[in-house]
């Protein structure tokens, strides 16, 4: 067998929860044009001019929340599966990369390759495809070799929102969840991107819609929302929105609910602020009784053994 | 299984044997900065001035001979081995590319990609890894997708230098020759590529020699050379050279000789007209008595069923 070297990739995180360290990260971030496509002229000064003087101090204070003794989850869950990965693939190299702190993707596969692996599978941690977080990922790890002659063989894994390990997972969680209280429906909320994209030829709502339609197969007659949250900057977004959604749902008499964010693979900002608080909140102001959030994969065993699957293994 | 596409991609041919599409295909072959790494202020001027002044006409009428009924070897394989593969894999769709003519590599990506393919397994027809050949359609192809959203599933292939089908096939190819007529030596020729690239990282001679080795170490007590072929322009290439070399082996006693190309896949101008027809007179003019060309798989199976070993099918 060739030397094969695996390299998980997710969003990354500030170094801390510092304003300093949530500006830079948010800096390096808001700059990558997968993710705002606007052009840099007209992008910069209203980036470093308006956006980088009000939010981090926003989002510093969110950091501070989220973050644990094991620093944020996001990095400690990722890690986590790397080390899930190394346990029950041992002859492998794994590393992580992140897209926006470090180690970065370059750092990564720099390490990889100083461990002479002939074979490279890159498996960004985002199970439906986006070009805002998997393009992003495919144009670093091709650009690092571009040019180079320090190309192996690489299988760069696109989405793996219909694999069935992973439906499998999500269905069995929520059924689980089900068991311990009656709920009125299910919310299945995604990352939403602005409209413009899917008309540009993004297609991550079908594959959001495709997952959610596989993980409800599973799960019978059960009445369920598939919704877009964290919504940034003015124009038009993928709808409807999460917590538009939450607002509106005890009114119609949907007290209890489940909601579950299959497109996160990891705990984050995005869930465990928005989704767990936030958004809890919207819905237990507006009349809503039960709000029971169901957790992704985090530091279990099982998303590991889902790469194996995904690369074949 | 995921819908499966398969690009095979090679160098390329003219478009016909005529000194203007000689010049064409030269223009865009000598233009790639994978293959002259001259600075284009540098080498434009060289190229157009001069080279592009004399070389066609030359290699046209080299054009002219190696040419059948049946157009071009290169490409009259490739497309055999297209053929081959999909008898072999009914249920994959396969194309080939072309790295300067067409179809080319783009037209090739939006053929497999109008047939929605979800993953897509790349397989440049060189069995060693060079910058100037596989590097070469590693950049177009992943500059195809950089900043797009058409990504799949990719996996693309390096080499497959030390593939154990690939090292069986020559091996049983160079036995067989063997028990036709007894020989002094064998002579594994390569195309050459400048020591620069080497020195700058391109590791080309190194699965070149391990080819050799395996090869060998299949054939027993054989005495053998390995040498480099088809030197173009004055820079200091790898050496020794395949011509020198076989105009001196006579006056050491080795007049019986065998000469394979591995690190060809398919007969083409190098191999027809180098090989067959240069190489052979500077032997038997120095004393040589039987010089005997060992195939590549042209249009064998063997090599389809390659392919499909090497992407895992």
């Amino acid at each position: 067998m060739k030397r094969t070297g695996i390299l998980l990739v997710n969003l990354g995180t500030p170094k801390d929860s510092s304003k300093t360290e949530v500006r830079k990260y948010l800096k390096t971030f808001l700059s990558d044009r997968r993710v705002i496509k606007i052009h840099p002229i007209i992008w910069k000064p209203i980036l470093n001019g308006i956006i980088l003087n009000i939010r981090p101090k926003k989002s510093a204070k969110l950091y501070q929340k989220i973050c644990t003794e094991n620093g944020f989850p996001l990095l400690e869950y990722t890690e986590k599966q790397m080390e899930n990965l190394k346990n029950i693939c041992p002859e492998v190299e794994v590393t992580i990369g992140m897209s926006y702190s470090e180690p970065s993707i370059e750092t990564a596969l720099d390490t990889l390759l100083s461990k002479e692996i002939e074979e490279l599978n890159v498996i960004p941690m985002y199970p439906q495809y986006s070009g805002t977080t998997v393009g992003s990922v495919f144009d670093s790890v091709m650009n690092y070799f571009i040019k180079s002659d320090r190309i192996v063989d690489i299988k760069f894994i696109r989405s793996f929102y219909n694999n069935p390990q992973y439906i499998d997972y999500f269905s069995k969680k929520i059924n689980e969840a089900l068991n311990e209280s009656p709920i009125d429906a299910i919310v299945f909320s995604y990352h939403g991107i602005p409209m413009s994209y899917v008309k540009d030829g993004d297609n991550y709502p079908k594959e959001c819609t495709k997952t959610t339609k596989l993980i409800m197969d599973k799960l019978g007659d059960i009445r369920y929302y598939q919704t877009y949250q964290s919504k940034f900057g003015p124009s038009e977004w993928l709808k409807p929105a999460t917590d538009d959604t939450l607002k509106k749902l005890p009114s119609k008499g949907i007290k209890n609910i489940l909601i579950v964010a299959p497109g996160f693979v990891v705990d984050c900002l995005e869930t465990i602020e928005e989704l767990e608080h936030e958004n809890r909140n919207y819905f237990l102001e507006n009349g809503g009784e039960v709000y029971k959030y169901v957790h992704p994969f985090n530091g279990d065993i099982e998303f590991a053994k889902l790469v194996k699957d995904i690369i074949s293994l």
